[in-house]
């Protein structure tokens, strides 16, 4: 397969990950002089920030995908190979894909993190976390069945834990998925059934720390509970969660012990690497921290093997300010962009300063219509906010049919506040609906009594 | 909870199924005294025409699909009940849903048709169909995922197995499915890979009778099958399937019988009604023909019960030229419509005269830029033709949104060929990839080879 009778051949990168950290090193190694694999499980580079769209039903899965071969199909030197690595050999040089060893000069990992439930594994049943399209899609039926089921139910209390939604975790995605469901509720929904009024619905949004949105300043966090308060989500900080079953949320806040009926419980509290750690350690003795992210050096190489680079959420950089850069797509995307940019001076013979990440700000979306964001010189709130937020998050979608229709979904929902992909869909709907204890059927709604 | 003691209660409809009868029944029930309950097990109507667009890659599951909920909305005489119907009761006049009885005054049953393998339900497994959101992703899953495959496949004959596609039936949905997995390989796909040539795929269109689009005018299946053969489409008429195995199908052609090496099989050929017939049959006497189709009256009504209608593709309606009406969009329309109209005048003590279905005529895309279309008095073709489907499947699209997505995302991919949509999703994913025999990896294309 490799012609060693030729000159030298061409460096080749191996990258490990399509997402933010991986794809934005194999788009700066475009047009140079090196050989590119990008290998990942999935045909498609998922927008993580925007997964919370489809699983509330505002967006597609289509709307914040878009296929790795077509994004990456005018550079030339980069081949995409569908297929998952589960082994690496550093002293070969080489990964293992199912059981094919690819070669490697250089190998970046850009596998990400999954969402953890901090050892309470049993919890991800009834709380679904939000990493993949098919966790949103199974969030969004979740959503919608809840109301469905409510509608049909006649009991009160089962009723009401029906219209009881917790999310747990108030860092941005857990903040943006409670205020989509809070207008779902009170807006989209309102007109739809006959026997609810689902502007009765409870959104609780559940923290452990003492405010929502802890990386922003206080000032934003406040504007965000204010916003939130006003979407008519209920926000409890010092909030933990000690117990999720079927049907009830067990939370302590301060000594006090209390119980939540709910029949939806989402999960946007806590991740954790993802399973490419646990090799990586193995076969390079790298150290990690207590989320399984990689120790990585200023360079992001993994410490004694100067050509194996961890880039994105599992890496944990802490050579800047002493704490880990956040897991957030800027990192990954900076990360991943300055890997290449080592790549290419190396092979010129050049030394590359320390990985430095410039922190632009953070930013955060509350409901349709407001929006947080911290740019660190000038914090912004309210319309504006929002849409900077629009802006940006358009901006960074990578093709620009998807930025179109993107676009033009969010005016018209701005509009109108519809959601579109309001789908319950999957091969157990039926099931899942109808195992619901059916109760007895009332034709029209309570509000208006009809005769049948 | 039926209050018996006001006067005369307001006559109720039962509807079972929201697709283009029941749908369209209930819309034209909207401000009548009548109350109206819509039952379905999906909580959204499902435009099927364009189901093809989602099995390759061009629209997105929600673009053709719209929350009956919000399509009923207005309708505050209407209750949409997401559910099962599993018995009918016409004595008591109920239906049971679940374990509970919904009680009517007048039925509608419109829960059409799923495919059909004529017996041969094994294949079902090598030969998904197209009726639901799920046959169209697992199609979509089938045609990505075999290019993907064929992309590490370094045998010849599995490789050119892998590129061979076989659509079974050469109706509208066989054509359409067809020309548009041609154009994919050929052109939307032809950058995206290293190691194969797509614009080699193979499309194979098997139809038993003697053209494709038999209720067509002949002229036109000849201009179907000119622009087919132009897209590299292979048409093969007089071609009976025999057997569909995991990677081989028998078909006899005549005298002859072949045997076509391929992975992936797509079933576009035959229809049966849906279990829901025979309930029908089994609770009214109700005849059937040998699809499972319902006998209908001159009314749409079942023999005996004149409150009972059967509307769409569960109905076998003959009266007007002896021969069934065709399983399509338009007829079903025409049905809900006349039923609810002949319930507004039975109400009102007037005498509705029979059905009678106004044929407007067919029509069919072929790729991306051409069609066929038959309006009896006119037939056209080519690209004005194409733009009157595109202009009819718009028009009929239910929610305007849905229609400025579909039009802005049909607009973008006439200008670029580009279908956004190309995710292979599923739980099964990563297995269905893997669990192809692994061959040698080649990292670059063999067009180019480049060392590693």
């Amino acid at each position: 397969m490799v012609d060693s009778s030729s000159n030298t051949p061409p460096h080749h990168v191996v990258i490990v990950g399509g997402g933010f950290g991986g794809l934005y090193a194999a788009k700066a190694l475009a047009k140079t002089n090196v050989n590119v694999t990008l290998i990942d499980r999935r045909n498609f580079h998922l927008f993580q920030p925007l997964l919370y769209q489809v699983a509330t039903g505002a967006l597609s899965p289509a709307d914040i995908s878009s296929p790795l071969r077509s994004i990456l199909s005018k550079n030339k030197n980069t081949t995409v190979l569908l297929g998952e690595v589960n082994d690496i050999n550093p002293e070969d040089q080489t990964v293992m894909v199912g059981g094919e060893a690819v070669p490697y000069h250089t190998l970046i990992v850009a596998t990400g993190a999954k969402h953890s439930y901090f050892g309470k594994d049993n919890w991800e049943e009834f709380a679904p976390g939000l990493k993949t399209l098919e966790d949103a899609i199974e969030m969004r039926r979740r959503i919608f069945t809840a109301f469905e089921a409510a509608e049909k139910e006649t009991d009160a209390a089962k009723r009401r834990a029906l219209l009881t939604f917790v999310v747990v975790g108030g860092g941005p995605t857990g903040v943006e998925l409670a205020g989509a469901i809070a207008e779902l509720a009170r807006k989209t929904l309102k007109e739809d059934f006959r026997n609810i009024d689902t502007s009765e619905t409870r959104v609780l949004l559940l923290e452990g720390l003492d405010r929502v949105l802890p990386p922003f300043a206080p000032e934003l966090s406040q504007t965000a509970a204010d916003s939130l308060a006003e979407l008519g989500v209920e926000v409890q900080t010092k909030t933990l969660v000690t117990n999720i079953e079927d049907d009830i949320v067990t939370v302590k806040q301060g000594e006090e012990v209390k119980t939540i009926a709910t029949r939806t419980v989402l999960w946007a509290a806590g991740v954790s690497a993802s399973p490419m750690g646990k090799v990586l350690m193995a076969r390079t003795q790298a150290e990690c921290d207590r989320a399984g992210r990689i120790m990585v050096e200023p360079d992001l190489s993994i410490k004694g093997y100067p050509n194996i680079f961890v880039v994105g959420d599992l890496a944990n950089f802490c050579h800047q300010s002493g704490k880990p850069l956040p897991g957030v797509a800027p990192v990954a995307m900076q990360e991943g962009e300055y890997v290449a940019k080592l790549i290419k001076n190396r092979l010129l013979g050049e030394v590359t300063p320390s990985f430095n990440y410039v922190d632009r700000g953070s930013l955060a979306m509350i409901g349709q219509h407001s929006a947080v964001v911290d740019l660190g010189f000038i914090k912004i709130r309210g319309f504006l906010a929002w849409l900077f937020w629009l802006f940006i998050h358009i901006y960074f979608l990578i093709e620009f049919d998807n930025k179109l229709v993107v676009m033009i979904q969010w005016m018209w929902s701005y509009f109108t506040r519809s959601r579109r992909a309001r789908l319950i869909t999957g091969k157990e709907i039926i099931k899942h609906v109808l195992d619901e204890e059916q109760t007895s059927y009332k034709p029209l709604h309570a509000k208006q009594p009809i005769n049948v």
